[in-house]
C-alpha cells in the first residue's frame, strides 16, 4: 500500500473536474429495488425505470463495482443525482473516511480494509443516499456485499419497517466489519512473532515487526476517521434517519470503537516486539562480549609468559634449570587460576 | 489471553444472529426474588414463576453463570424481554464495557478480570435492567457473586428502601472491584521485579518485564472503559435511578477512576524496569570492554617485545649481552607502568 | 511507599462496612472552638458539650490526629453525622484527593506529601464539613497543623469574617503547601545527580535516578486530582461558600497548579538524566572501543613480522643478514607509523 | 529553511510599525476586475480605476507578487483599506496561520509550502477582503496561481453566482492544495529510504533521515493552523460569505484535515525508519561481535600450544619425541573441535 | 536558573504574610501620568500628588524596578490598592503566569525571559490595573521598557483614544515580545549544534544538548501560561476593557501562540539532535568493531601459522625443506586472501 494514497488534481483545478483513472477498470452495476421488505435484483443501470419504480414508492439502492471513468461519472453522476465534490471524490479515490451533507442528501465515504495474499489492501465505499435512492460505489474487485443481498432477505420484516434506513445501516455495518477478520489476522501475526522472538531471535524479525508497524500505521490512519463519522451519523443532525435505526448504528458506532482500541493495544504490543528484540541483542552482545573479555583476559597473560622463555638470549638461567619447563607451566596454571577467580568472584560467569 | 478477544460473524450478517459458541459450557441459573428486603433464593429458571412474583410487587434477579447455546437464548431470551443486540453479544463476548439503554431498558456489560494460576483472565458481566427485573450473565467458571448473596442479607434495610437499584449497584461495585484483588498482585510483582533487577540481572527478567507489559496492555484496554460506563449511569440520563442510589455509584466511579489511576503507574513503573534493565546492560557492557581493553592494550606491547628477543637472527647484539634478559624484562614491566598509568589517569579503574 | 496503597475489602462487601487496620495506632483527639474570631483548644473529645457550643453560635473544629479504629468510628461517626460511605474511606486510606458532597455535607480527600529521612510518605488529610463543624482526620504521626493554630490567631480578623469557610481554607491552603517543600528537595536532588552526572558517571546513580522516578511518578499520582478537587471548590456548586473566600481558594488552586508544572518539569528533567547517563555511557564505549581497536591494529601486524623471524626454518636468507635484525625493526616501525596516519586520516585520535 | 522565521521589531516598538525588509525585490502588480462572472486583467495598480469599477458593481482582486517595501506599503496600504497590523505583518511575514476579522474586513494569512530543488520553501499568501475588494500578496517568486486565472475562466458560472465569495475560496483552495505534491514527493522519499535502508544500511542514510525528520518538524509547525483557520471560516461567525460557498470550504478544510493526518503518518514511520537503522546497525553489531569472539576464542589457546613449544628450556622432554610434532598440530585441532562444538551449541552460527 | 523558582512561606502561614526577600536591592520608582495622549514623568513616588492627578482626569503608570522590601510593600501596598494576595506574590516572586481578577481590579504576572552572558534569566512582570490607575512591578536589574516610553510617544494618538487599556497592552506586548530575541538566539543555537555534530561529534556535544534541553524544559515551563492568561484577558469577562483594544491583544495572543510553536518545535528538534548524536555514536563504534574484527580476524591465524614453526620440535620435516620459508609466507598470504574475500563478501569494506 502507497504512503501517499491520494490522487489530486494540479493545485489550482475547479473544485468538481472529473478526470479519469489511467488505470481503468470495468465496472459492474447492479440495481436492487426493494418494496414492502420484498428485493429485486437487476443488472445494469437502467435510470427510466429506476425512477418509474421510485415515483410507484419502492426504495432503491444503485451498485456500482469498481471505479468509474470519468465519462460514466458525467453520464450517470447528474441522473442519480450526485454532487459534484462527491463525484470529483469518488474518480480520485484515496478519500478520508467523512459524512458530508449536501442540501437533503447525504454522502458517506468508509475504508474497508482486505487481507489479500498477506497484504492489507484499503479500499473506498462511498454511499451517496436521496431521498429513496441509495447509490453504492465500492473501487475493489471482489464484492464485499456478495453475501449481504442474500442476508437482507432474511431480515426482511426490518427492511420493511426502517426501510432504506435499514439498507444503508446495513452496508454500512458491513463495510465496519470488515476490519475484524483483518484485524484478527494481525493479532495472530504479533502473536506469532512473539513466540519467534524468543525462539529465534533472527534478523529478518526486525524487518517482520517494521512491516507490522507501517501496516498498523497505514491502518489506523485508514479507519481512525469511523468514530468520528458514526457518531455525527448517530446525532443525527439532519434528521436523516428515523429514531428507530439508531440503536442499529450505536451497535455499530461500538464496533468502530473498539476496532481503534484494538488496533492502539497492537500498535503498543508491535512497540513492545520492538523493544523486546532490541533487549534480547543487547544481552547477546554482553554475553559473546564476556565470553571475549575471559577469553583474551586468560590466554593474553599465559602467551606472553611462553613469549618469553621463547626468547633467545643467551643468558637466561630459567632456561637451564632441570625443572623449568614444568615450572613455567605451573605459572601459566597458576595465571589461569587466578583470572578465573577473579572472574567468578564478579560474578562474570 | 488472546490478543483479538472478541467472536464476530461473517461482515453482512444481519444484526442480532445467534450462533452458538463451539465450546459451550453447561450453565447454571438461579433466580432470587426479593421483597421488603427478603432474599430467597430458587435455582432454575421459572419464567411463570418469575412473572407471578413480580405482579405482586417483588423485585427478582434473574442469575446465569457460565455462557448460554444459541437455542437457550433463543427460548428464553425474549421472555426475559432481552434486546435482540443483546442477545447477540452475549453469545458473542469479547465485547468493550459499555452501557446501552434500549427503550425501558439499560444493558450493562462490565469486565471482571480475576488471577488464575499467574495469569490474568478476563471475563465479562452482562447486567439486564428491565422495570422489576434484573438478569445478570456471567461468562466464568468460578462464582463472583458467591459471598455477595450473603452480604447482600445484612443490607436489608438499604435493599428495601432501594430496591433493584440497590441490587443493581451491588453487582457493579462486586464487579468493579474486582480489579483490587488483580493489581494488588500485579504491584506486588513489579516490587519483586525492581528488587530481583538490582540483584540479579539475568535474561528471563526480559521475558517477565514483557508479559508484564503484555498483561497491563491488555487489562488496561480492558478497564479503560469502565470509567466512561460508570459516568453515563451517574449522569442517570434516562431517570433510570432514584437519586438515593448516586452517592454510591459515585464512591463506584471512584474507585473505577483509582483504578484506571493505578494501572497508570503501573505502566509508568514497567516501563521504568525495561529501561533500567538496559541501562544496566549497559553499564555491564561498558565494563567488561574496560578490561578487556586493559588487558589487551597491556599484554600486546609486552608480548611484542619478548617476540623481538625471540627472533632467530644471527645478528643481534642484545641477545649476546649479559644483562640482555632481565633488561628485556625490565622494559616489559615499564611498559606496563606506563600504560596503567595512563588507565588511572584517565579514571578506567 | 508501596505501589499498591489502598486497603480494600473482598470485592463484595456491602459499602460502609468499618474494619479495623492491623497496625492501629493510638489517636489523639481535640477540639476548638471558635467564636467572634477568637480560638479556645480543649483536648479530647467532648461531643455533647461540642454541640452545646455549636447551638450557642460557635464554631467548632474536632481534631483526629492518628487513623482511629472501626471501634472508635462506630461510636464517634454517627455522633459527628460522618456519611457512612466516608467512615469507611477514613479506615481503609491510600483514597484518591476527592470531594464528595453528601446532601449538605462536605467530604473532601487531601494528599499530604512529606519528607521523612529522605524517603517521601504520602499521608492523607480527610475533612468533613457540615453547618458550623469542621472534622479533620490526619493519618500521620507528626502534625502538619503545629504552626497553623497560632498563625490562626494572628488573622483573627478574617477568621472572624469568614468563619468557618476561613478555617477550611486554612487546612486545605497549609495541605496543598506541604508539597514544596518536598518538591525543593526533590528539585536540589535532581540538581545535585545532574552535577554528579558529569562529573562521576557511575553505576549507583543509575539506582539514584530510577529512585527519584518512582518517587516523582508516586507523587504524580497522588496529587495530580488535587487541581480536580479545588477546581470543583472553586465551581462552588452547592453554595458550599461565601463569594468571599473563593479569591483565597483561587490562590490555593493556582498553588496547586504550579505544583503540577514543578512535577511534568521534575519528570521530563528525570527522563533527560537517563537520557543523559546512557549516552555518557554510549561515549565511553565508543572511547574504550577506540583505544582498543587503535592498539590491536598496531601490535597485531608487527607481532606477525617478528614472529616470522622466530621460525626455524633452516634456509631464510633474511636471518643471515648483516642488518636483518634493524631492517625487521624498522619494518615494524613502518607498519606502525602507516596505521597511525591512517587512524589519524579518520579522525580516530 | 530557518528554524525561526520571523522577522521582528525589538520589543517595545508600536503595533503597526512598517519596516522594510533588508532582502526587498522588486514587486509585480496586477488587477483582474470581474463583472458577471467574465474576467479582465490589468497590470499595475491603479487604485481609481480599481474603486471606480468597484462602484459600478464589479468585483476585484488585486494581486501583488512579491513583499513590498514599507515605502510601497505606506502609499498604497490605506488605499486598499489594510488594517495596520495586517501591513506589518505582511512586511515582517514568517506569520502563523491565522484568520484575523478587523471589523468588516477579513484578513488571511496561509502557507503554501514548494519543493525547490529537493528543497521545501515555506512562502505565505496573505488575503484581505474588503466588500468587493480582495487583496492578494504572495512573497515567492513563482506564481502558485499562474493556471488558476486561466481556470477560473471555465468556472464562469459558479464565480458569477457565488461572486467575491467564489474568489477567495478558489484562492485558498489552491493555496491548501499546495500541500499535495509535496506530500506526494516526501511520501516517495520515505519509500525510497525504506528500501534503500534494507539494501544499504550506510552511514549517509541517517543524515537523510534526520533531514526528512527537520523537514515534516517544520511542516507540521507550517501547516497545523490551517485546519483551525478553516475550522473558524467554516463557522461563518461573522456572516462573511452567502451559505451556499460553505460546501466548498468544507472540502478545503477536508483537505487541510488529509494533509495534517498524512503528515501525522509520515512523522510516525520516519521514527519507525530511524528505529529500524538503529536496530540494523545493533543487529550488525552483534555479528561482528560474534565473528570476533570466535575468531578469538579459537586461535588464542591453540597460538598458547604452539607458543609452549617454542620456549627454549634445556629440558623439555616433548620436544625430543619422535611424533611431538604431529601430537601437537593434533592437540591444536582438538582445541579447534572443542570450542566449535561449544558455539554451535550456544547457536552462534 | 533554579530548578525550583519560588520563594513560599513554612505550610500554615496566614495568606497575604509579607517577608522581604535576603537578598533585597535598592528599588527605583517612577511614576508617568498621561493626560489627552501627553506623557509626563516624574521620579520617586509621590502618593497624593498620583492621587490629585486621577482625580483631574489623568491617567497614571507607576513604575517600580527592582523587588521591593517588605517595609516598602506595607507602606506602598495599600496606598496603591494592591490586594494583599498580590503583594505577597510580588515580594516572593516565581509565580505561574497568571490573570487575577480582585474585585473591580485586574492582577496580572507575566514572565520576560532575557538572555545574559549566554544564559537564560526568567524575570517577572506584575501589572496592577485599578481605575485610572496602572502599576508595574518588574524584579530585574535591565530595564525592559527603556525604549517603550520613547515610543508611547509616537502613538500619542491611540493613546489619547484607548487610555489606558492602550498603556497595559503596550506593557503586556513588550513583555511577551521579550520572547523573541531568546528564541530567535536557541534557534541559532539549534543550528551551530546541528552543523557542529555533523563534523566534531565530540563527547561536549552532549552536555550542550543537554543544557539546551534543560533550557527548553524550563522556558516552556515559564511561558506555557502565558496563552492562558492572554486568552482569558480577550474574553474580557469582566469587561475590563474597551472593545477597540481587543483587535491589539488577540495580535498579542498569537505572538504568544506563536512562541509556543516555535518552543514545541525547538523541543522535537533537541529531541532528534540527541537521537542523531547517539545514532552517530553507535555507528562510529561499528565502525571501531569492524576494523577490529578484521584485523583480528587477519592476523590472528597467519601469526598462529608463523608460531608453529617458531616451535623447537627436534623432528618438523618442513623446517629442513629448501622451499619451507617461502612456502609459509605463501600460506600465510592465502589466507590473508581468504579473509579479505570474506569479508568482502559480507560487504564488511
Amino acid at each position: 500500500m502507497k504512503l501517499f494514497p491520494k490522487r489530486y488534481h494540479p493545485p489550482g483545478t475547479p473544485p468538481g473536474t472529473l478526470v479519469s483513472v489511467p488505470f481503468e477498470r470495468p465496472i459492474t452495476c447492479q440495481w436492487i429495488e426493494c418494496e414492502q421488505g420484498e428485493l429485486n435484483l437487476h443488472d445494469g443501470l437502467e435510470v427510466d425505470k429506476i425512477y418509474a419504480r421510485i415515483e410507484a414508492g419502492a426504495i432503491t439502492w444503485v451498485r456500482v463495482q469498481g471505479r468509474p471513468s470519468a465519462e460514466w461519472m458525467r453520464r450517470y453522476g447528474p441522473c442519480l443525482k450526485l454532487h459534484q465534490l462527491a463525484q470529483e471524490d469518488i474518480l480520485n479515490g484515496g478519500q478520508r473516511p467523512k459524512l458530508e451533507p449536501y442540501d437533503g442528501q447525504l454522502f458517506l465515504v468508509l475504508n474497508v480494509p482486505r487481507e489479500e495474499d498477506g497484504w492489507i489492501r484499503h479500499q473506498q465505499l462511498y454511499l451517496f443516499r436521496h431521498q429513496s435512492l441509495l447509490v453504492s460505489f465500492f473501487e475493489g474487485d471482489a464484492d464485499p456485499f456478495a453475501s449481504l443481498i442474500e442476508r437482507l432477505k432474511e431480515s426482511r420484516a426490518r427492511l420493511k419497517r426502517l426501510g432504506l434506513d435499514y439498507l444503508l445501516y446495513a452496508l454500512v455495518d458491513t463495510a465496519i466489519d470488515h476490519s475484524f477478520p483483518v484485524l484478527e489476522s494481525l493479532g495472530e501475526k504479533i502473536e506469532r512473532l512473539e513466540e519467534f522472538l524468543v525462539e529465534h531471535p533472527e534478523r529478518q524479525v526486525l524487518e517482520q515487526i517494521y512491516a507490522l508497524k507501517r501496516e498498523l500505521i497505514l491502518l489506523h490512519r485508514a479507519l481512525w476517521s469511523h468514530r468520528e463519522v458514526l457518531g455525527k451519523l448517530l446525532r443525527n443532525e439532519g434528521d436523516w434517519f428515523d429514531e428507530g435505526i439508531l440503536v442499529y448504528l450505536r451497535d455499530c458506532y461500538d464496533h468502530a470503537f473498539q476496532i481503534l482500541g484494538l488496533l492502539r493495544s497492537y500498535r503498543e504490543m508491535t512497540a513492545g516486539l520492538l523493544e523486546i528484540y532490541l533487549s534480547g541483542a543487547q544481552v547477546r552482545l554482553n554475553e559473546a562480549m564476556r565470553v571475549l573479555t575471559v577469553i583474551a583476559t586468560i590466554f593474553m597473560p599465559i602467551t606472553f609468559v611462553v613469549g618469553v622463555y621463547g626468547m633467545n638470549f643467551r643468558y637466561m638461567p630459567e632456561l637451564e634449570w632441570r625443572y623449568g619447563y614444568p615450572a613455567a607451566l605451573v605459572l601459566c596454571a597458576l595465571i589461569v587460576l587466578v583470572m578465573m577467580a577473579w572472574f567468578r568472584r564478579r560474578g562474570w560467569f
